[in-house]
């Protein structure tokens, strides 16, 4: 068994803060075993952090790897300016094998080296820069899902592809990616704008076949929900449209945003366990607005929080529990003032466990989860209050004033990622 | 001449980001002397950072000194409890001058790391502990205004003042802070609802007479400004309150927050020249909402950015460029889209030049200016595209992605902090 001892903060299944001071977290083949106030007896391998804080990995629940490039720039643009000025045009590149080697390098780079352990990722629609983006994460020792995007609808010429197309290159890279180890094949249509009905249909039937899991993107701007309303004025909703199609839930299923979902949505997505991927960053960098977390969050539906890189600017998830809360408090001054902010134990139950059992066991150190872990110092904190502060009230100022700082160590399901 | 060579970026009058690449930006006796594309003649002390960014310190108008403590911590919590169970229990604190000693030491350590050059900082009652403040600050080689808060009513026992002690102890304060360099004394009554009509009108002549400037809180939330409304009947506004007793620019004056004024409000701020310390961090932990900051600029009113530590829970400015920008885009979608959100130029011209022109010539490049400096390395931020980007794309990308990382050097008023 291995064992870190340090001051150890996960999160219940009620979304209480749960700390063990200067203890000692176990785990081998890859899951917890438990935590333990003194050193167990037996023959174990023991990292000693005293003094920091031990916490799970943050699972990242959507963001667009060939879109890291541009991160934190062109901020001032709105939606359909910014998607045909950048997105669309940087997303081509990847056709070029040799630049998603370059760029795509450079992004698992930089995600290896972050406080997230888990991903669910959007490619492009190139099967050949898709797998090679699975394969350097799967090298990284990161674990997750990533889609080959498919689009064969209101798209420029130069990122489109014929509906045959697209469900043959889906499933020739469903068949390659079968031998990735760690990173596996999600379902992605981008949006409905850039699907048609035909592509929907398939991938749905692909997915239900297959049993893949699905992502996609929902609600996330008023214009673009009144587009899909003219383009399906078939369904009741943005929700019911995918849903026809196998699309909302019937496999595991996250949609990002949701920033705008009616009564009848938040009631399917419950019923369905769709997950939201919450995009605070995002959705006020494209002026989207503030999701109801708390809506969701009472509807029974899971939540778990995501960058978005490049909607959202940064790839740091302990920024994404910050802007969450802050959100969440504006929300509550000027949309809904009966529905209560989100609370710091919140913001984290959803970054780790909440957005974490995606992936299965994950997200929080309690036996059988998988190790997934990571080791802070927080000691550049510097206040006269700090030996009086509790592992949880460390940890808070730690996501409020240096997210991201004093990384120590990083385990994926027991792999040292550094 | 001192010379720094690299990619300069700073704000034009108007709020455009004027850049120039690879030049030399030139001072010496505290003063810019101005930018050169090339080395010029003569005999000069040259720096070189090419391919870092070259950038305008950015100034804290608003902060308070004793909170940074507990900076991060219980935000989960309303204004007025935070209030009583943290911030007035932590300010009581500072009667000990050795407490004081080690934390205030902290906090201008960091202060002096962060990219602030300028500040407009809150005290606590207590003169010998403000003194010291003043002391380390203007150790530090930092510039800018501290206030000993004055505050007779509506406050716990264990931090209060009579009426006569707050003013003679302001006068003491007064003559001794006379003789610290760079830092100066700035008037300070808490807010209204901490201070008598006595006390205020005391405080309004001691800044007339002395013409000393002013600081205070204004309109920070809708059951605030009930409590001046029903505290001062014989005012028509919050603002009108704080005129009627010459604490509202007749002598230079920030307010911070500003997040609820009304119309007559808004020009009469304008009229005066009232500068307003945008906190937009604060404004979200304590969900006081949204400032109007596009109405203050169409209105003429002066605007500066703050962290407002530690309603606002980090000393990063950088940051709040970014949360002001979201927190604008947010304000467009749910309180007035005819308000156009604040641009990335705008949030940097806030941060540096305007609100920097408090002090007096402070936070542009042009000849005459004080030599406010930061250098930053900012070859953290990986992306295929680095050799094409401009240096205000480039900062603008450091903002979102990397705030506060990769600071090489800081200069204020010529005089080199790091």
């Amino acid at each position: 068994m291995q064992l870190i001892k340090g001051d150890i903060v996960y999160s219940s299944q009620d979304a209480r803060l749960i700390e063990r001071k200067d203890s000692y977290l176990g785990f081998e083949n890859g899951k917890i075993t438990g935590i333990y106030d003194s050193l167990p007896e037996g023959e174990h391998e023991v990292l000693d952090r005293t003094g920091c804080l031990v916490i799970p990995g943050l699972s990242d629940l959507h963001l667009h790897a060939p879109q890291y490039q541009y991160a934190g720039i062109y901020m001032d643009e709105e939606l359909l300016e910014w998607l045909e000025k950048h997105t669309f045009p940087e997303e081509s590149k990847y056709k070029d094998i040799g630049y998603a080697e370059k760029a795509y390098g450079m992004f698992v780079d930089d995600l290896a080296k972050s406080e997230t352990t888990r991903f669910a990722v959007f490619g492009t629609i190139h099967r050949k820069s898709t797998l090679l983006l699975m394969k350097k994460l799967s090298a990284s020792g990161l674990k997750g899902f990533v889609g080959k995007v498919n689009m064969d609808r209101n798209s420029p010429e130069y990122l489109i592809e014929k509906t045959d197309d697209s469900i043959d290159e889906t499933k020739a890279w469903l068949d390659e990616a079968a031998s990735i180890d760690g990173v596996g094949p999600i379902i992605t249509p981008r949006f409905i704008p850039s699907c048609s009905n035909e592509l929907l249909e398939r991938l749905g039937v692909l997915a239900t076949e297959r049993g893949l899991p699905v992502q996609s993107h929902l609600d996330e701007n008023p214009s673009e929900v009144e587009w899909v309303k003219s383009l399906c004025p078939w369904s009741r909703s943005y929700s019911d449209a995918y849903d026809r199609f196998s699309l909302f839930g019937t496999t595991p299923t996250i949609m990002a945003h949701s920033v705008w979902p009616d009564d009848d949505e938040i009631a399917l997505m419950g019923k369905r366990k769709v997950f939201v991927a919450h995009s605070p960053s995002s959705n006020a960098n494209l002026s989207s607005g503030i999701a109801p977390v708390r809506r969701f969050l009472d509807n029974g539906i899971p939540v778990g929080l995501a960058t978005d890189v490049a909607g959202g600017s940064t790839l740091s998830m302990f920024r994404m529990m910050t802007s969450a809360i802050e959100q969440s408090k504006l929300r509550w001054r000027y949309v809904d003032s009966s529905l209560r902010p989100l609370t710091f134990a919140e913001a984290f139950h959803l970054a780790t466990r909440m957005g974490g059992s995606f992936f299965g066991k994950v997200g929080a150190f309690e036996p059988g989860f998988e190790a997934d872990i990571l080791v802070i110092d927080p000691s550049m904190l510097h206040t006269t209050l700090y030996g009086d502060l509790s592992p949880a009230e460390r940890l808070e100022a730690y996501c409020y004033r240096k997210p991201g700082e004093g990384l120590m160590d990083k385990f994926v399901a027991g792999r040292r990622i550094f």
